[in-house]
């Protein structure tokens, strides 16, 4: 997706060989039209599959999956990093393991929000080492649900990620596949 | 906003005399057809306000501020509730209290995206006691914006938040206000 491509090498920022800064148009302020774009172009790719829900994770996954979900006339449900007050005691629990921040976390999304037989499919901002993807197919799977697909904005292609969910046999499309990242500089597959 | 206090009379859960769950259309499960037609009375709402950003917090304002921002043609950022290792280190800070969880918590937004002179609607879902709002004001203040408006989808109106954000002069559209809850009902003004 060369739209895409194109802001990542205009506003993205490498920070050593691993991190990739997109806050000023996917992260933390959001290009709405990019966005739109994109939800596009994941209808594109997985035109040819039946999705009755797009599971995506807080926070930052959020947007990207509401808007998504306008192409595919279905509803969002997003997987939850703390169990509040307000949400159910019947819920469907991952365990997360982040790189990134080197620790553990869970993620929870309510019994009532998955159900048999439904077709999910997952939307996230990256793909890395896959973790949060595998944490969402596990919760899928526990609600008797089927993974469809994953769809990812920006993976990161020289870590284990894709490996993962391929192995599993489910279906994943990437807009951007970063090959490495130098000298302030990211080069695509 | 009918079709909203429809779903909520429907589908929203009294839990004694201050909690309302709406966690079935707007804040775990989103209903994106209902986000749309809150985006686009939003839109109705401030038509009369030349709107440059929309800004809200993480994480179940992200979902309608960027349908939302579809209405306006204009970026959304979202206020981080933690400083993550990605951000810059240039950021506002606005502490907020919660009284649902009674502690105090930051919320940042990285300098680079509020200007100085940005006409900036803050969309959110609950108004309570307007502690959430308060700290985005101050963050718009910090950034020398101007907050042209507060757009809530559920405001309770039994709680103070109206009277703190009237106060300081910022008119505040509320789709659905409650005027009490009681026996797992919910009546509004």
């Amino acid at each position: 997706m060369d739209l895409l491509k194109e802001r990542i090498v205009k506003e993205g920022r490498v920070i050593g060989s691993s991190i990739l800064k997109v806050d000023g148009f996917l992260n933390h302020q959001i290009d709405i039209q990019l966005l739109n774009e994109i939800g596009r172009e994941f209808k594109n790719r997985f035109s040819d599959i039946k999705v009755d829900k797009i599971l995506t994770i807080e926070s930052s996954g959020i947007g990207l999956a509401c808007i998504t979900a306008q192409y595919f006339n279905v509803p969002v449900v997003f997987a939850k990093k703390a169990l509040s007050l307000n949400l159910d005691k019947d819920v469907y629990v991952a365990d997360v393991f982040s790189y990134t921040k080197n620790t553990g976390y869970n993620v929870f999304v309510s019994a009532k929000y998955l159900s048999k037989g439904e077709n999910v499919l997952i939307i996230d901002d990256f793909l890395a080492n896959g973790q949060a993807a595998l944490g969402l197919i596990n919760i899928i799977e526990q609600a008797g649900a089927t993974a469809v697909g994953v769809g990812i904005v920006i993976e990161k292609g020289f870590q284990q990620g894709r490996n993962h969910i391929v192995e599993k046999g489910i279906r994943l499309e990437s807009l951007a596949i970063i090959k490495s990242m130098e000298d302030n500089k990211v080069i695509f597959e």
